[in-house]
């Protein structure tokens, strides 16, 4: 993803159009194609040197406002074929295994590549994401989602079932959001620099007994369980209170540390 | 901060020491100095050069293990005279507001510069962290604490009331930790970009309530109010359950975009 | 209604019918009527006489499990035109208003009677409900609901405009679940005993901060603002874990004691 | 526990002595008595006859609020030494195990007899609770603390392992805080009427599994698992906010019904 410091949206930036509707579609920016909606058809040439937060209109005369999206926007609005990691879990992860400018981290699986994505963004030019998957389908998808968002150069993406391990060592961190991450440990660990950020996300509490149970064996302290509640609140200055309804769970999160073997 | 892809610990690195007492410390490595502890001294020189994760003990014989701090904990550590923004909305924030390598960022006030800290890391040697305050014994501190971490470069420090408005134009996002930052909407709508990014954290309803009346009359849209629940689990696999207490409230996160004026 | 400490169903007792469909239905049983589903015919007195926990089959065969009702199930059973407070609200509030068997309390407004028909079930016939209601076809779908579980016996049902005062004096507790409660707070202390029990629920915070600023300056202390949030889990013993969604806000919970005036 | 309806205090009344320090004590009227605080001494006599919500002097000149305790306040007053049922609970599972004046219960273990206060004071006079406990120590506790408040005498203590069962039968529901609860669900359904209600609480969720595993093949049904968190706000009406801290864990809930046996 190029990062635009500018007011103005210029070719292969990525755009957020917001209609009326609420309906948002993201779209690259890239001279000489069309967008089509169903409220009618935009140049991209149009939309490329306009200022960010202005609205255009569709030949029809339909109006939509150009935003620049968030990390958070894209991470939603990745196509998806699994369960992603939630934005919430992927903004403290970052904070907890110290992923940003530079670093080396690895992951697997790589899902849908929504995590992937926000590695990527985070780490930037100067780092690297490893990201490891058994499906070859799942792995397209991925890297389809990758490129959309101009992100896929910093990915090196490896099919492989992970029992057989990870080609890196000395990595600053590695995240695994898999279904029984108890058994790659060992291979974690040798991927892992001394001390290195491991995590791990789990829907149930059984598996998260079963980590705990594996990382009590292998060479890993520092051991953490957390899980994170939003709350959204109707943005209604003179009836503040709490949206009816929430997303009671995501998923527990897992951290430690990788220990040097003795 | 240096960004270390290596195993081996670097001068200049921030290293966490971790005691068998459960005490921590943060140390930044300059050849020659030494590091004084109740339990004994360490010499940089001794540290620089081990592999992360390795243990070293203090001429009195007590061992400490030598970490890669993480931005929680970095975030955590630094000395405050303030009340900081906890890593769990940091996260967040990041996520929310698409801050990243190369972001340019607008923060008041600096505080004990937490979030600064943060910021920092995050938009990288390509980005730009401008963070406004207006007591100056405070704006030191957090210039020490930024600097104590390597990241003092990254940030321009300015001292004034942010009534006076913000030096920079068509920044990506904005952030106020500020008592009543519906005082200064129009200051923060002229330093952002159409569509930037306006964020805030606030610790009580009744300055929710303010901030979002300020926000409906000024050129602001996609108004969010959230707030993150953070819960910690004692990690035995056999006896999983959360930590009898937990923190219940640091703060309402609101979201928001700049329109353009029409 | 009646307490049955037998095992067996009694002409008077309220029945849970549980199909296999998940679909529950309350019936009061009476001699000589019968229950129509649209899986066919029960006869009450087919019911009368079963042990509790029977199933029985309707003329077409299908299977219905005989339950005793919860007060939670039959709370949340009532036909409404209105929001109902919720059991988790309403049994913490029995708890922190000492209200069970002798207790005299007010209610206002009745809506529709849920939270009267817990208090009726819970005071028992040596309490009282004093239950004020200003609109007459609510009232009347209050009395109906209260009616059909046996219960209206136990409550004094009254059409007013609170603004008049209540008729009682010396009450044990009092409750509010109006929109404006403060306008209100002079005539709950008129009708309270000394150091007896004020409650009241509310949706917004701003509601709250009005309530609060009422009751500063009336004759009541020890004012408490709490909330609950309940999380169902999936009761799968190998895959232990919250729901995905669950209910987010039924409304803030205020409490204060009414103070002697000087 | 006596009812008053009157205004008045009366002997054998529980009154709670609320102190400007914040010091609360819990006295029971008896004629002749007095009452020994560091501030001064309180002749019962004095008390009886006044108004509730009145104010009174020790021979010292400090003054007392009298205030009648809600059961909230009686739980959480009791004398113990084993961790005792939260009244957020206790409120809830009164709702979902339909207990009230009446209702036959049966409970273990008794431990200090916080939930056995709260049901004996639910179930009324008309009701009985039948608690179980394996230490004679811990009974003599429970029995002090219910005699205290006068409600010993609605209920049976029974001294003995459940291993061996209850001696009731057809009972409304029963409810195990034990610690192996899976152990007792033969003992359980033996004492339960149909369709009767039982109730848990576990600390842990490997507990819960187990729970769930015993209660799959076990003749009950309806199973549910249930957490409440309960938030205080500052109850400041300028800056309403929640407190900063709260209680993360007061245990997992678990409701089941009895079937019949086929």
């Amino acid at each position: 993803m190029k990062e635009t410091n500018a007011a103005y949206i210029q070719a292969g930036d990525l755009v957020l159009l917001s209609g009326k509707d609420r309906r948002e579609f993201m779209i690259k920016m890239i001279p000489g194609l069309q967008f089509q909606t169903h409220h009618g058809v935009l140049e991209h040439d149009d939309l490329i040197g306009q200022r960010w937060g202005a609205t255009i209109k569709t030949h029809l005369g339909y109006t939509y406002l150009l935003l620049p999206p968030s990390l958070e926007q894209l991470v939603r609005g990745i196509r998806r074929t699994t369960q992603i990691v939630y934005p919430k879990e992927i903004g403290y992860l970052l904070m907890k295994m110290n992923i940003g400018p530079g670093t080396r981290v690895v992951e697997a699986g790589t899902g849908s590549g929504g995590l992937t994505l926000a590695l990527a963004r985070m780490v930037g030019p100067e780092g690297r994401v490893y990201s490891y998957e058994m499906r070859e389908d799942i792995q397209a998808l991925a890297r389809k989602n990758l490129t959309r968002v101009g992100l896929a150069n910093t990915v090196t993406f490896t099919l492989r079932d992970i029992h057989e391990g990870f080609d890196e060592r000395d990595v600053d961190a590695l995240f695994l959001d898999v279904r029984e991450p108890w058994y790659y440990l060992a291979q974690a660990h040798t991927a892992l620099k001394g001390g290195g950020f491991f995590g791990a996300v789990l829907p149930t509490t059984n598996q998260v007994s079963a980590l705990l149970r594996g990382l009590e064996t292998a060479p890993f302290g520092f051991v953490e369980v957390e899980e994170l509640l939003l709350r959204a609140y109707k943005p209604t200055p003179a009836r503040l209170r709490p949206q009816d309804r929430m997303i009671a769970h995501t998923g527990y999160l897992i951290f430690a540390r990788a220990l040097l073997r003795e």
